[in-house]
């Protein structure tokens, strides 16, 4: 590996699981220099103190301090990741750009160019409305060049990435009726993030398979309107979440209907077309499953897709880590690509 | 409880998961005695020593004997159990049925009632379809009349029992479109069966989720066989089943097209109509979630829903323990409809 | 299962684990009419709604009231269990027993005959040293006779009686050097309660294994007082709890050196003396290793044992579920004895 | 990271749990070229194939090959990992030291000095007593110099690793007295290793606890060996494993008296001592209690201790990977003393 001109950068709430994966990416980054950490419960200790897995890690010595925009900056950092909750993350996201940061956000709050849609799925009005137009949907699998000159980045949610990835090509290519999507996802605990709630413990999540948050669950909004955008129209579709007893991974199993006339060929074909290049996206084939035992820890997305003749529809099966592709390494991918990184740059975990 | 008129009942099959949770059931069974217990393997050894969680219960000192219907009948058995693969199955259901006794039957060999789709989806003949005639589906929900007479019964598995609870009074009622049906469930690893294979070792199953069997699981066969006698038409289904690191529990999630003109409520009016008297259906009400955490170990089935306005469809959801009510509790269900006992003999786990 | 006079009976703190597993054997047992179920937190809403797993059992669409000792009282209840924090017992213990409940304590309050040691261990002034007098603690395999009588019963911890049983024959019979016990326990999370705290979310307890509390958990005084009775002379040991990701279970191995001049046969003797009649003990025998997979949900405590001539130690293994024989099946194991059931009435789950 | 000469190395027998992880450690070491992975069984194979975690990763394209010492020559491999059953890893290291490569063997066959006590816990005569002089034991912390020369090295085991690291000090400054120590761990699953077995099956696995292989593990013999050079005279211990329900980490808990007038202060200055400078034994100081959570996938094994004044005894609390430090990541550390790398190259995971 090349040596690097480190690029100073920081990480705002880097106390919950997104974060701890952020601070995992990016302390072995060789082109970063972790120049700021920001927890306001934690402030004052040192990161490997919070999470004694990177006791020993070079530059895990660093304090937490509290998310102060000009302390932020002061330490010269030029990128700055935000892993906070939606409706916090908009105002310092506008303070550190201010302060000639780019910003890489992890919550919803720059997802979604439209701040009415905003307002249907969070309840309450946008933050930060005059900033949504030069956000940029950090898909970098789909706005590669787009992330390149952000200076704001929303980064997807996991549960979209999961769906958009095999989804879009197929969109794009007129092979199904989007009317007819519908996606299951199984997600692990740590998507739930790292909060003191009974329902989380693990006597309540170990040996336990569930729904929740059906039929609207927020990730829709952003996943529709990427659908939408990919097939000119407007897209609506069912998507039903689930928790299972692992600590990462989302497997997503998405159903469609193939248009008439269209050869399942077709639908290998767009994925080939459309991912050939992505050093992020395996392609598993026809008739192959996803396992998000192969992706945990990784950016990888794995897809295998199948076609049930008898029903015509079309089977898309992903997997991913929630923290990595879906949250803290989709992050990290966007940013190499703002700060002219190769891609994979620090991403190269097996 | 009162004192019940022991019924003298064999196993046959008893040591692989199903058959150890029969054994569990019909071992505090009061209306039980249980006379035999066969397994080619273990033959010779005493019940508690191949499953030391028995040691000291009244009846595991009982020994595992070979899988010979005239020994089995020799014990003064009036009803067995059957354990075992489909196509070994059938044989020895014709020979105990022969002696007399009444056989309810775990496998497949006696679910579908047609010999074609058998040897369609299980890749071989039937082997015994002149017994086809006499075998009834065994879902107390729906047959219970059936049940109580018959000589045969052909229990459930335990993908099509968490789909086809919440589905038939939906169809029945014409209340969803068929072609719509999209059926996703996750299942514990005790569902692949107690076999040394590498793909079922713990360090391949925890910290994984993925989809298997697609696009044409066996079980879809039966499901579609009793969707369709509930539609007055055949019915063809999408079903993808997924293997999660729980040891027990099925959670499956259907989604359909609620038809033109049918009001949501009507949904909630028709599993309640269906399922008031049921004892093994709980109906969580719209809007719930069901989780497997709530029926592992017990006979029953939770079954929530929800309407999705957006897009038009009814959201399903049920949970089962896929060896309680998908497998052993079902069997001896039946059971005690079959002797004349109360449904829930022997059921009453919490 | 003979028809019972049921005995009206109390839980007093049921929505944490030891009390959901007390709700679930006392629903379920013959002998019992539960009269109330108290949490402060819950008060107002069906068991079967704070605990869904409950739904259909009957008696399960009782409420939960506040732990108001007049209310429970007036319930009829007759005895009473308690599952309250330690030093939050005693004072509702007092209360009942006032009003001529009989109860079962399942708080460290009334564990230890001396306050001071209390005291000592739970860091402040024993509330109600009064009571200490008429405490019987509440192991039934050591003191049937006098919990029998008994109008409070300590009930002992989960840890406590995982090495008690195995080590009281040993100390009694002089077989081994008190000086030389080194006890090690692997809990389920269950153990930790039933509480909004981080360090028990899913995804920190999951794929972790560690010690905790050493090397003064509280349990140590208890375990020491009764070591010390059997022994005859002050018994002080090395105990070392460990937290590993399963919902329950308690295994624990206690190493000690034999006294010269004793067969290793002499441990397999008083083990067979000391619990032949026992049926809630089940000795596995020399060379056995006990697996806490056959005794979760039970009564049950599996002892195994071997001797290593090469350092002279006996090694015994125990298994117990910590809510079982642990907690809640033990507690109702007391109850059984005090109020003329059978041992085993309502424990006979396998 | 400095760009390296590339070693062409082989890993024979790589499709188990130890070669998986090998196999992940060196396709990401900046100095190792990946020349041959061999494997009976999936000979003909890709390694991306056999492990779909690493397709795309550089350099898993490579074809599995039959374990022919002619063959792995043939690719110019300098070094060879052995993840060998013991007994047949002792004949292919004599072919591969006869073809001039070095040897790292992770089996049993060489990690003993006496070929009688090998043939005493192996249970067969040792394989090749003429090489037992010129392996290394090879544990880094202690016999750095040794291992940069050596050309036979014998990788301990993931037990003794846990168990040694904390040890050795005190009994080279002769603290602690070793008659009394007792040692009892706990593994992850991933130790047993990846065969068809039904005793590691998920469901056999999965919520439950329990001790194996006593009283005489053959790890012991390893143990005391290194203990007795620690300690100049015979150390015999009592050593008991337990499986707990994780896939990877070991967390060992050892106990021991300390020696009449030692204090316990004693114990940290010898840690410390011992490992100041070792960059991968992270001491966590008094009263700290290891977690194999913050260790997996790494090759740290992290220490904490406590002394119980009540008692005399020390209790030392280690935690690794069992495929990391206590295998895989250990070989690999060695593998850079003995090709001039820095200790850490290929091993900065967290």
């Amino acid at each position: 590996m090349r040596r690097m001109n480190r690029i100073k950068t920081a990480i705002v709430g880097a106390s919950g699981y997104s974060g701890m994966e952020l601070l995992r990416l990016l302390l072995g980054h060789p082109g970063v220099e972790l120049s700021a950490a920001t927890s306001r419960q934690e402030a004052g200790k040192a990161l490997s103190d919070v999470f004694p897995r990177f006791r020993g890690a070079p530059g895990a010595e660093l304090n937490f301090i509290e998310p102060a925009p000009d302390a932020i900056a002061a330490t010269g950092a030029k990128a700055a990741f935000l892993a906070l909750p939606h409706g916090v993350a908009a105002e310092i996201a506008r303070a550190l750009l201010e302060r000639g940061l780019r910003v890489i956000d992890l919550s919803a709050d720059f997802r979604l160019a439209d701040a009415a849609v905003y307002e249907e799925f969070y309840g309450h009005p946008h933050p930060a409305p005059d900033l949504l137009e030069q956000a940029v949907y950090g898909l970098p699998e789909v706005r590669a060049d787009e992330i390149k000159t952000a200076r704001l980045v929303a980064s997807p949610g996991c549960y979209p990435t999961s769906i958009l990835l095999p989804l879009l090509p197929l969109l794009r290519g007129n092979l199904i009726d989007p009317a007819t999507i519908v996606a299951n996802s199984m997600s692990g605990v740590s998507g739930a993030g790292r909060k003191a709630d009974v329902s989380l413990l693990f006597c309540e999540c170990n040996e336990s398979a569930r729904a929740y948050g059906v039929p609207k669950h927020r990730h829709l909004s952003e996943i529709e309107q990427e659908l939408s955008l990919a097939a000119g129209k407007n897209v609506t579709i069912s998507f039903i979440p689930h928790l299972i007893p692992v600590n990462t991974g989302i497997a997503t199993t998405t159903t469609a209907m193939l248009r008439e006339g269209i050869s399942a060929a077709a639908v290998g074909d767009a994925l080939e077309a459309a991912y050939a290049e992505s050093p992020f996206v395996r392609l598993l084939g026809k008739g192959a499953c996803a396992d998000t035992k192969n992706v945990t820890r990784t950016n990888f997305i794995d897809i295998g897709w199948q076609y049930d003749s008898r029903t015509g529809r079309v089977i898309l099966m992903s997997a991913e880590d929630n923290l990595g592709k879906g949250a803290g390494g989709q992050a990290v991918q966007s940013f190499n690509l703002m700060f002219g990184f190769s891609e994979i740059d620090g991403l190269q975990n097996f």
